[in-house]
């Protein structure tokens, strides 16, 4: 492992004009990075990270008319769909608008489909008024909604609506992992966690003290879950810790990969044999591209493997509107359905989530539009369907170029992007590139995605954020720029890469 | 102390319950409450607690016919003044409203201030959507605005807007805590909080696993800060952890009082002396009633010491949409402002508050608003000053009625409610009902809430859930519902308090 480095360009700050105390008296600071919480100082979250932090002072430096080899940074950093250009679906955007300003609802203007959703989603809300605290769970017919949704997702498996809690996108919900950690030593808890992973895991077992345990996905084979290892790793990791919860990513993040039902069944037949806590993150579950490919959710296939599982295995599922068709991040939405829980300890995760009040409300009624969306019959249904189908047409588009273009390089490799927002490539890096990260005390694709910022502006993430296989190198990119722009922006990192090898080619190499 | 009880209302799960497992084979469940987390299991929080969960019942049973000694449940138990009747300012949806639904921006019937803000705010957010993550700090140009406001607010305070950081309600800023917990033993941070205190602050200790340190406000002094009582806190906390950090909140949360301008300062220098971090919760800045009161920003008190305490003393301020004149809770809006922090830790905080991506961004818009409010120039002006007016105008008249009645019930004193939005009565309790109280393992104010819950339909928050002196007793009541309600509740209170005593009274005292 290659010792991290520090945030690129907070440099104007020092250390030094930390410690020196106001004019007269030396007076120490009460935090500094020696008091710091050390598990925060240890949390690291690369989709946020130095490369992101570098692309906006590049970016502000060409507002400020500052010279670089290019005229724009292209961010295919992060999920950020709107940013990207997506524009909103107008159905969800009306009822919210509807219910932030009550008004409207007298305006000729609107459908009234929108209205009665937006009558609705009032009716729930203490004075009928969006300002209001939710219940701490989430508006309880908007509950019901999310459950209605599921069921009809899942062919009919029965969904309680008590058993969903709205969230504040999907990252808030994962922090019901706080529930499950305790014990000490090598009876704490280990939490299994997919290797590449999306960064909030292993941030949030780092933060709350757990034990990251590391399965790998396999690379060869589209990036899919191996129950052999998933075996491997907790038989492992058993000697060092209590392996207590299993984390999934279906569709995967960074690795776009849709897992099969065989797999899903594989793996909830595992966690039920070792009384694992499942966490499915199932965000991209309207995101799968591949004609081949199919989204199942882990509780679909739960119920099919019969209720010795249904009834028992303790499963916690998430889904957000901030990706899917809307892409609505800034709303901050989501929900969790959590099966099976000890109902003393659902009495505790009500009271752990009553302390942070309530979700937001709009992004609560954007999360009812979701799983309410215009019926055949109703006026908005053609307009909303239109544009659905026109993001997610756009998106497999995408997802296709995007693993042509990448495939087409010498020296990147990229597996199908079957679902999800990102392709995540192999790359190949000289022995030379390799030294020189090492001898920056950088990892070796964190110095690529550098030297691809300052070059092109093109910003992506470097594999080392995600976790990869000793000795291969990655970038996770997301498909969300338009297609005339992705296409530059992929063949700018075709050109690049080409350069790079060359560059960084033995002397042997380059005159062969 | 009394043991506390279990959670009223969600007896319908049983634990027996839980451990069934499923046809055929038992298998354990992964989470109970025996492997929780027991920081988690700590935590208590009863402004969403029991008391509240029953009233929720009761309330239900009367939608469906059921009957009650009473026909309507008031809630009086939390901050929520839209559920209560407050209406929300019109020029704060309109912004929020057009921001959402930009088409709007083309309607006549918005005025243009409201457009004009509209469109700025778009301009900040990526792809002009509010649906695109922001920085995770919040926009750019809105913490500017804070830091605008801030400098107002203070008189020309200067205030750097990089020290601005957008959060998810005050709640999730007050998470920056985390960051200050270290050491173990007696080198554990201490975290100075105000009994009582608002139980945020005690949950957010206790999961953290830092170490609460009392320091008790003067109830015979309207419920100031008495700097001594702070000395004494200190001085036996240092015996068995390191107290690192001082909350303040002020106004006062349960306690109404309005901190006077020279005990922020004493508490500044001691903070100052001592190397403490401050935490200061102002949310209720706005909501001061007494004429003789005034809000001093504690970073305007510490301007006004000097540089030597200026540029030195680590102080964190938080603001809300919750509370003020626009009471928009459901936005989860808010912001803080952190002054001398460390350069590096500072990107310690970004990074952590990177992994949950951003704040909702319509509350982010909100507290646009509210530091951006319409200019006398403006057409929104008038409308906008006669609503905020009327709300702070009846919020000041209930602060004073809620006063006077309950100093008229024999056995219940009430300090005057100077700013924020609650009483905090003391309450008389006769032995008999303590003693009863203790016999079912409950806080006798607890008794005493539920007892006026299921006989009048008044939902109050019982004094033990906020911490008081040993021996006291008293409950929390917001002064938000409309004022005949009000009336009605208090005099509710009164008749009810009055039957208790009867109820409660020696043979003695019922002969007298």
């Amino acid at each position: 492992m290659f010792k991290s480095q520090g945030p690129v360009g907070l440099k104007r700050f020092s250390t030094a004009e930390a410690t020196v105390a106001a004019a007269g008296k030396m007076r120490e600071k009460t935090l500094t990075m020696e008091t710091l919480n050390p598990h925060v100082k240890a949390v690291e979250y690369a989709v946020r990270g130095p490369i992101v932090t570098k692309a906006g002072e590049i970016e502000r430096d060409l507002q400020e008319g500052g010279k670089q080899p290019f005229t724009e940074v292209i961010k295919a950093n992060i999920g950020d769909a709107h940013a990207m250009g997506q524009q909103p679906i107008t159905f969800l955007r009306q009822v919210v608008a509807l219910c932030t300003f009550p008004e409207l609802l007298d305006s000729p203007t609107f459908p009234e489909d929108a209205k009665k959703r937006a009558r609705r989603i009032l009716q729930g809300c203490g004075g009928t008024s969006l300002g209001s605290y939710t219940a701490s769970q989430g508006v309880d017919f908007i509950r019901q909604d999310v459950a209605s949704y599921i069921e009809q997702r899942d062919h009919g498996v029965p969904a309680d609506w008590e058993n969903v809690y709205l969230t504040t996108g999907a990252s808030d919900g994962i922090s019901i992992l706080r529930m499950l950690v305790s014990g000490q030593g090598s009876s704490r808890t280990g939490v299994m966690i997919p290797i590449p992973q999306y960064p909030l895991y292993s941030a949030a077992i780092t933060e709350m003290e757990a034990v990251q345990v590391n399965y790998y996905l396999d690379e060869d084979n589209c990036w899919a879950l191996d129950i052999n290892e998933l075996h491997r790793a907790y038989q492992a990791a058993k000697q060092h810790c209590q392996p207590r919860v299993l984390c999934i990513i279906n569709p995967g993040n960074p690795t776009g990969q849709v897992q099969s039902r065989k797999c899903i069944e594989e793996v909830l037949h595992f966690a039920y044999e070792e009384n694992l806590f499942v966490m499915s993150d199932e965000v991209y579950q309207d995101n799968v591209y591949s004609p081949d490919c199919e989204f199942h959710s882990f509780k679909k296939v739960l119920y099919e493997m019969g209720p010795e599982y249904f009834n028992s295995v303790e499963l916690a599922s998430f889904h957000s509107t901030s990706k899917g068709y809307t892409g609505e991040c800034g709303f901050r939405g989501g929900y969790m359905e959590v099966l099976n829980l000890d109902p003393d300890v659902r009495a505790q995760l009500i009271k752990l989530r009553s302390v942070q009040l309530c979700p937001p409300v709009s992004g609560q009624a954007a999360m009812d539009v979701i799983v309410n969306s215009p019926h055949p019959e109703e006026p908005s249904y053609a307009r909303f369907h239109e544009e659905k189908n026109a993001v997610l047409g756009a998106l497999a588009e995408k997802a296709k170029m995007t693993e042509q273009i990448l495939n087409g390089v010498p020296g990147i490799r990229c597996n199908p992007v079957q679902g999800a927002m990102y392709a995540f490539p192999q790359i190949l890096l000289p022995p030379k590139a390799v030294e020189e990260a090492k001898a920056l005390g950088m990892h070796p694709d964190m110095l690529y995605c550098l030297r691809l910022l300052e070059e092109t502006g093109i910003c992506l993430v470097p594999g080392s954020g995600f976790g990869q296989r000793e000795g291969t190198f990655h970038f996770r990119m997301t498909i969300l720029p338009p297609k005339e722009k992705l296409k530059v922006l992929l063949d700018k990192v075709r050109d690049f890469h080409i350069k790079f090898l060359k560059e960084y080619a033995t002397l042997e190499e380059q005159l062969r």
